[in-house]
């Protein structure tokens, strides 16, 4: 199942796309006709937070759509709607790990870059916008703006000192992020958080993929083009530390709450890796893929135009 | 004006703080009685969103209840209430300065570690508690739990590009905060999030002073006491980058909302910084007092005994 945020006559939904990705399904539209009522909440975080329940539940609505004779009446095509990040406002900052693949730590510096311990920061709330929304160029405060395809994992329960055994139970599922960076803030400020949490700097979805219909998080291709060409090409079997293990090593000491995202940060190939650099310029669009998720799409457009 | 956040009857409230610190005056309550209605929201948040027209209530409430002949009637002592976190569950990471005071940095190291440029690393919602709440010693995670007495600013109102000579128009109030440290996990993890971010390793309080009762937060004595030995004394004016600064830089191209709260980093006198260093153990108490706003009290307690 792919759950999405959309939006819809003004107002926010939480859908499920159709398997030929052309429309989807808005549970609170389906439930109402259904039950007369209207218990999902509108924002993925409530819906998340319900835990097995709302899986449960949207399954019992899909099951009653599938078998009526009127099943295409319920679901809204595409063009009809706005996707939204699949959670606009995360409730606290999007957990990032950095240098996770080893031909990226190298990229970005050398060998003795390859972490032998998770390494984590953060990209605040307000960085959040959905597919095919535009990331500003914020010329005024960086000119080495760049891209980082990223599989995130977006937890489904609330959990501390979690084993690695018992990892992929606590997932909901997993989305796309791009980390777009300020490489040059993110090096003079020395601790990544300013140079990685500009206004507009995480795009992320098109949606949710549950985890059930992801085998194994850490073997999924990855790629990344920017106007058409493919500029990062990995499996996230490459990762240094696997997403059990992150789980593990994040949830040691601190609570991980459902709704929480964990970006799993990037393979080699990103702009700053080439020399000369291949910073991101205005009218740049990036489309990110991963195996079995799908592609985020954003554009690059001028600080100044918005 | 002290503003605090406090339970009473297994309810939040959102409170003013009287002249002795002895009680305090619950708003909705005052309200309730004054107009018949109660507009305040019960957390601290969303009383802030609402922007000047929340003080500018406050002060008619106050008005109203000092000019009434029944004053005291309308507070409540302290000992019927239980003070929480100011902002219990901030809505993102709280954004944290690394090194802004030049002796802290060079006991962190050496003068090489003095930064040209603000360091920001954030700390995870989930890790805030209130006064004389525990601070659980997570043994089992680390064996170099460290305290950090900080100036904490809330800002007050929405802004991007903040110039420096009108920072101090965003800010709502002051607080303290206890940056409290996990040093063997900041360092191994290199981005200092992990080491930052375990559960109760933020302490926040006793309440919000609002800014009218600051006139410079750039020259505040800060004071921070171990089982009542003084650890660190300083005063804000030794700050490497002023408030005004931070605030300056942290806006330039991410947004700052209402709520959100910067920790201004810590002065000399850390457990790591002595020789041998003194890490907390449990049933250490410590309190961090800073000039104008009060003191925040808080104790270690063993991980297993909760």
């Amino acid at each position: 199942m792919k759950f999405v945020t959309v939006q819809h006559n003004n107002e926010p939904f939480v859908g499920i796309v159709a398997s030929d990705e052309s429309k989807v399904l808005l549970l609170n539209l389906v439930e109402e006709v259904m039950t007369g009522q209207k218990n999902f909440p509108s924002s993925m975080l409530e819906c998340i937070a319900l835990g097995d329940s709302f899986t449960k539940q949207v399954k019992v609505l899909l099951d009653w759509v599938q078998s009526g004779e009127k099943s295409d009446s319920f679901y809204i095509p595409m063009e009809e709607l706005t996707l939204l990040a699949p959670i606009p406002r995360p409730s606290k900052n999007v957990f990032c790990v950095g240098k996770n693949y080893a031909d990226h730590a190298i990229e970005m510096g050398s060998a003795e870059d390859i972490p032998e311990h998770v390494m984590v920061f953060t990209k605040a709330p307000t960085s959040v916008i959905g597919p095919n929304e535009t990331i500003l160029n914020h010329q005024t405060v960086t000119n080495q703006l760049d891209y980082e395809g990223e599989l995130a994992v977006i937890i489904g329960k609330k959990g501390r000192a979690i084993k690695k055994e018992e990892a992929l139970n606590y997932v909901f599922g997993y989305t796309i992020i791009n980390d777009v960076t300020a490489r040059d803030l993110q090096s003079r400020h020395r601790q990544f958080f300013i140079g990685k949490s500009l206004d507009t700097t995480c795009p992320m979805g098109p949606w949710i993929i549950h985890k059930s219909a992801v085998e194994n998080p850490n073997n999924l291709n990855i790629e990344t083009k920017v106007n058409g060409e493919v500029r990062q090409s990995s499996n996230t079997k490459n990762f240094i530390f696997s997403v059990e293990e992150i789980i593990s090593v994040l949830s040691a000491g601190m609570t991980l709450e459902p709704g929480d995202i964990i970006s799993t940060g990037t393979p080699a190939g990103v702009g700053k890796g080439f020399k000369p650099p291949r910073f991101l310029q205005q009218g740049d669009q990036i489309e990110i893929s991963i195996e079995s998720i799908g592609t985020l799409v954003n554009k690059i457009e001028d600080s100044a135009a918005n």
